[in-house]
């Protein structure tokens, strides 16, 4: 099977010798873009029971980790090598605890108006809102696991809706 | 079932109040530490072929998740809240490509000598190298999964050798 | 005396479940904005009369608290958790001795043309600024105080111009 | 009056030529240190109604505040010129509501062990918990005062203990 | 010879006080600027030797000192005190090895649609490239030498298109 | 001509497979290190002049750059993806004007007690301080040149005192 190079989807970040660049994005134009990402840190017994038993120390955990995420999607770009800095309007962090799973659900949104997509800002966030909730859940169960970080939906820019099935 | 509370573990962050703050170390002896965490990377056929297809390109965009890896291993105090800033004396990232299941495991180790564990800079190492491929795929495949961040080995301090089920 | 939530102002940063997000600043367009803010060191007359015996030694250290605060203004967002980054296009420190309460009174003017006002910046750069001279005359006189840090001024925006008493 | 120079109390961060330079620590030896640092963010009689109205609420601003503080307090070294960095053993922030005047006490308290000491993480510490307690409440009076911030205790190292009047 | 004041261009970052301050682009318009600079690290010709055997060796090295060069254009208002915080559209480093002279020439290139020029996100990305490339190969040669930071090219602004001669 | 592997010196981040990882310092002993590094900033008699023609102003330009060489050193490990963060003991920027020359020379110091040396830290900050010092006269000579940026001295750990020709 042949098949003409335009036919392919390229990795956007290397140039034509295969060497890693930012993407020049000097001839789009702004819009506004959106994106939510999401995952689940999945838990112990134990460790869920110590995280929600109080609803205290629960809001002081979960917020902890809802500002260490807002933080980490405004430093996307020092974090992520070849993301663009971008002056975000909005990022938001939600948790949706699941009692019978031992688990809880992060959502991270993002929103600019600018040129380039912030799905790396929505998936950063997440990420990081997720590892402060392991690092604080830590002693009660080391074997927390992080599970399925995604892009959830997207909107703007050229390649315009998208959502996971 | 009783049970006394001292028989509970408690959330090392919180004080008897219920409030954040760091855990004091002020006491504590530096030991010899080691952590290792990972996770995989899950994507379309066609982008782990355009992942893998050239040698050259392949290394780039690894090389680049590599880096940024080792990068947030030295930053991870700036990320985590509550993770205290210790000297790193190794990070490293590795990685594991699974031809049959289009995914990559990440693999990251870190060490130090000093008063509190890595667990955090190796997870955080192991997420910042997932979401720069993440970002360098995301043209092929904005599905990709990121999946299973978990700690897998830790060694040194009080509560000594850990190992993953 | 009965008053309807509406006629109330909130905390702009939570939302209607008491729970902190950035304001989303999508909807709004970007003005002309400043803001001033002001706070004064007070120190013992022998920290005074270091600071400001030498033309060349007041010289250095001022200057350096100058530069401390510009660059504390461009970071802001990196310090106050739900500031949204945004690209100043002004950021400047002035310092006024008073002689006779052997203080130096700081004042930070930060100006941009974005969708949000620049008081934190300015009140961010104003505090370090401050931080900065206590830490370099802090060898002669650990009690310096640093007074009321307050807006002064701002001007753009929804608000629109604004003075303290 | 005359007065030999060694007699007088230098700028530590001075050269013999006036010029800045971090103290050189080579030869000091580390030891158990400590420093508590507070001020007063002094608000309107609605804005405080506001922070302490609801529980909730009230955690929310307050957590923000203290993750910023103690993210600060891990910074200090990147914000204050001639700082050195240096690995925290302990970084915490209290709040001590004032009914009666509308105004919040916040105090950092640092701990390290190691050449230098942490007067300077415990003040800025305290200065960034509370503009980030500014930023949350201006929405409600851009009049917020942080009065006084200053240090109140300091202990370790050469100069040892050391108590403001 | 005398000449007048408004004759002599001067340094734009001091005031009339001869104190230092960002230059204030409130009033100018956004255009699209781009910016060259480039440096060239000197090494022993087994420095050189080792640097450029091996393919595999050879693109890890250049990558991370692409990596690092990208980073830094994007942290350069953090490093550099007067710059101008702005979101570059573009940040690219090639090299170019010269094998008779055991170097390797650095060109990065920024480019940004802004009120300033980005001459210093590409001087900043250039030397930090250059410094990786040091720090990979100083085990080899010590006494490697980076030769000849400058400005080869800027256009947009005010000033338009410059090059050096 | 053939020699054997052990013969010849490796580059000292790259393991047996060709890929980057951190130095592994766990089995090294902290020592006393320094290391001085020095370029050189050449530019027009035009901009020499205004940067040296009065007291103020040249003391502003040079304190600047001063006060960012030393942030420099401190932040090396940011920017320099696989040096050690390490706590500087002393960082410290001279500069040598030649008159004849209408140059700078630029010398940065760093020590460290610790297991790694700080030769990149001085060659970081030594760099910062010349583009800084570029920034601020640019506006009078674009053409500005740093020239030689090069490790004159170290001493400390296994490999001792090292002087450069």
């Amino acid at each position: 099977m042949s098949h003409t190079p335009s036919a392919e989807p390229a990795l956007s970040h290397l140039d034509d010798a295969g060497q890693i660049r930012m993407v020049d994005v000097s001839s789009k134009l702004p819009t506004q873009r959106s994106a939510t990402a999401q995952c689940r840190v999945r838990m112990s017994a134990q460790a869920y029971r110590l995280l929600t038993a109080q609803e205290n120390s629960k809001g002081e955990v979960l917020n902890t980790a809802r500002v260490a995420g807002v933080l980490a999607a405004k430093r996307c770009a020092e974090l992520i090598p070849l993301c663009h800095s971008l002056p975000l309007s909005f990022a938001g962090i939600e948790f949706f605890p699941e009692d019978e799973h031992h688990a809880i659900t992060v959502r991270a949104t993002c929103r600019t108006d600018y040129k380039t997509g912030v799905e790396m800002e929505a998936m950063t966030a997440c990420s990081v809102a997720a590892l402060t909730i392991y690092d604080m859940c830590k002693a009660a169960d080391k074997g927390i696991v992080i599970e399925d970080v995604r892009l959830k939906h997207k909107s703007g820019g050229k390649s315009g809706e998208w959502h996971s099935d």
